[in-house]
């Protein structure tokens, strides 16, 4: 069987850099990252220039690439696209990445142009990712054609499609602090060949992906993308963030990538209808990203909270109630459980504000032990100035809220969700001691948010 | 005249801390907190125990207080409360704030203690904040009858009003890094007495306040608030938070601060006849609370959108629409303006999507000339790893985005907020390339829930 084509985009043997340049600007920042991360010598950059960058020799035209060449970036202008697929293709060249922006998206000229382009690679049997987009991302190989923040190379399980270049770079850019580790990304651009449908399907058969983000502009084959997304959602969750969805939305994706965006209904009913989950924003995107590498489904609607703000757990039930959740009763025995620890002025209600107690540990302790739940929310807040005399004298954030992260492994087939809030430092230890095994979320409402994804998952075989 | 009672909160000349221990726990993080802060010497520790803390004597009983303080706090344990307050009363004191929680909130027979309390103090003329409170701030002062960090006590121009304890000092905590400063808080617990009609009116008042922020549970003397807010939101603009907004909610707040949190769609009503602008959630509120202290009034509908990240130009397209906002037409001379610095491939819209071409802060210079939009949002986001190699040759983020605090100043009468997000390294910088002038959000949503709190502020006179 041949290999799958999209191999030679995420694992080349060798790969070449057209418009390698000596200067700041587009093509300049690739062959110092690929050098820092064992790619030149796997690399051939070619420049009519010539010379020596990064102490590699630059080649002045393509005709000088050697045979096997298993991807190109093309970093050249827009004009000068046309001409070097021709000789890309010459060479034999089969995977294409273009990143060189300037037609669909500008009008009905650069329309023709790309038309062009895509013949002329239909004629050489080459497949293409672009153009206006940034390529491709494989964290596990640390290879990129574009150049990112070595934080975004961490080896994870996200696979991320985004159609914008800018935008995928700055997704990267921003989920090492979110703590969402990547595995492969692949940005479309105008999608004249290589579309979401592709990445999709491939992802899906990635076992080191176990969950998609794709964020779409606008869907040119509608069935083909719908059937791409029933396969990959049999195998894994698929979250996905659609803009274009108003008047104004769909004028500013047609200017960007080209695309029309089509008629919103129609797009919410088709992902439904794939198994897809959709996001309503980026930051729901993210927070889900993390939620579905690290959280089982949430198999029923009843909620258990603790909390140490009252006010934190009021606007978590107002939430919780608005998405249609229900709050847990707790069982007999837990009820018996906490009395025997919580002073008398802590309510045995759910929310369970167990306030400045100090008995969080063992309030969890009990609550994992409770069958009622089906999923929990904790919210840990404590003012930082409260508990820094105590630092003072030796006590650890676990002596306030117990082992949180060996706790959770009580109730393994039960998602957790933190809500953290405070003083940064506060934030930092405190999500250190939830671990990985629990979503750190920012705001009460996230945490519903992200429970009604892992509720709106589809059970899956494995 | 006599002295306004609340000035005794927030600028006690004596203060006395009933309840202050030497072992870490409630009441022991205080008298440190208020050395550091030159408070120790105006303050008399209360304690059976006597002896010394930071090498302050400790008195035995109230008793033992001498005559003209000002303002007592009392962390004793609930049931000592009663017999506290009647000493102070006989002391003379005037202003007391009630930390201590097991009252109303733990049910029935909390309420009838409450209600004897009430009483006392009333005899006393003594006017009560609490129980179940964590009491006042004043950072002009660095006063504060509970202990926060350092950095919360920075000068500002925010008045808080909050319900809850914890959630007041968790909010203290978490504005730093938000960039929020902060004039005075009270926080209210179950409003035995002082409530916050009362801190509405005083914080009218107060001319180092630019704009108040209530977070509400539930109301128990509606006509009064709704009075205080409509003399509040005369002067300056007043953002309320509301929980209990629905049955999970209201079970929620009734078991934290005893109270009934009654219809929402009374309080929604009421709130905006009162000229008060609401906030759907608490991220929300904080960034409406950063808009206001720096952002003028938003006058119109249309505004200008200039981004780097087309994507998120879409997405911004997407949440203007849905929140009955227009793109603004951008005026001949600009377009103008653009052309001559542009490169072919940036078309000429709203939003103007200048990608990574380099001309963001020319762009900026001519877009604010434009008469047109009626306030603006910049998404000037690129990834780090593009500009890091420039960075190693001496190029500044202005070089790259251009001078946009100055740029700011051209249109002094228009909201401008910025929508940052990327590497946070990147992040910072840009903050602090947009200065205090141009409020920064993470989302494209937020901006437009921004521009919508701007957009209904009140005109006010001055």
């Amino acid at each position: 069987m041949d290999e799958h084509i999209l191999n030679k985009f995420f694992e080349p043997e060798k790969v070449a850099l057209i418009g390698a340049t000596r200067t700041p600007g587009f093509g300049y920042g690739i062959p110092g990252f690929w050098k820092r991360h064992g790619w030149l010598e796997k690399a051939y950059l070619v420049n009519p220039k010539g010379g020596e960058i990064e102490g590699k020799a630059v080649l002045r035209s393509i005709s000088e690439l050697p045979d096997g060449i298993d991807l190109a970036v093309l970093m050249v202008p827009a004009k000068a696209v046309k001409g070097a697929i021709k000789e890309l293709g010459e060479k034999g060249v089969k995977a294409l990445v273009i990143e060189s922006a300037g037609f669909a998206e500008t009008g009905a000229e650069g329309k023709r142009e790309q038309e062009e382009i895509s013949k002329i690679a239909c004629q050489f049997g080459m497949r293409l990712l672009g153009p206006n987009c940034v390529g491709v991302v494989n964290t596990e190989l640390k290879f990129a054609t574009i150049e990112i923040m070595d934080q975004a190379l961490e080896k994870g399980e996200v696979g991320i499609i985004a159609q914008s270049g800018v935008f995928g770079n700055i997704l990267l850019d921003h989920l090492p602090a979110l703590g969402i580790r990547v595995s492969k990304v692949a940005t479309l651009g105008n999608k004249i060949d290589l579309d979401e449908a592709d990445f999709l399907e491939y992802f899906a058969q990635d076992p080191k992906i176990k969950v998609i983000l794709l964020y779409e502009e606008g869907i040119q084959d509608g069935r083909r993308l719908i059937a791409a997304l029933k396969y990959a959602t049999e195998k894994k969750p698929v979250l996905v963030l659609k803009s274009g969805r108003t008047e104004f939305g769909k004028r500013a994706t047609l200017s960007h990538t080209g695309s029309l965006s089509g008629e919103d209904l129609i797009y919410e009913g088709a992902f439904r209808q794939a198994g897809a989950i959709r996001a309503s924003n980026l930051q729901e995107l993210l927070y889900l990203a993390k939620a579905f590498t690290s959280q089982p489904r949430l198999k029923g609607k009843r909620i258990g909270v603790l909390t140490t703000s009252g006010s934190m757990g009021a606007m978590l039930s107002d939430a919780l109630f608005e998405m249609g959740f229900e709050l847990a009763e707790w069982s007999v025995g837990t009820l018996e459980k906490i009395k025997q620890v919580a002073p008398g002025w802590v309510n045995l209600k759910n929310p369970l504000d167990v306030g400045p107690s100090g008995i969080f540990g063992k309030a969890l302790d009990a609550l994992f032990s409770d069958p009622n739940p089906d999923g929990f929310v904790l919210i840990p807040v404590i003012p930082f100035a409260a508990i820094e005399p105590w630092r003072a004298i030796g006590f650890k954030m676990r002596d306030f809220f117990g082992e949180i992260s060996k706790l959770r492994e009580r109730v393994p087939d039960k998602p957790v969700i933190t809500v953290l809030l405070g003083y940064e430092q506060f934030e930092k230890e405190m999500e250190e001691l939830c671990g990985n095994a629990i979503t750190v979320v920012h705001s009460p409402e996230m945490a519903v948010r992200v429970l009604a994804g892992l509720s709106a998952q589809k059970r899956l075989a494995d």
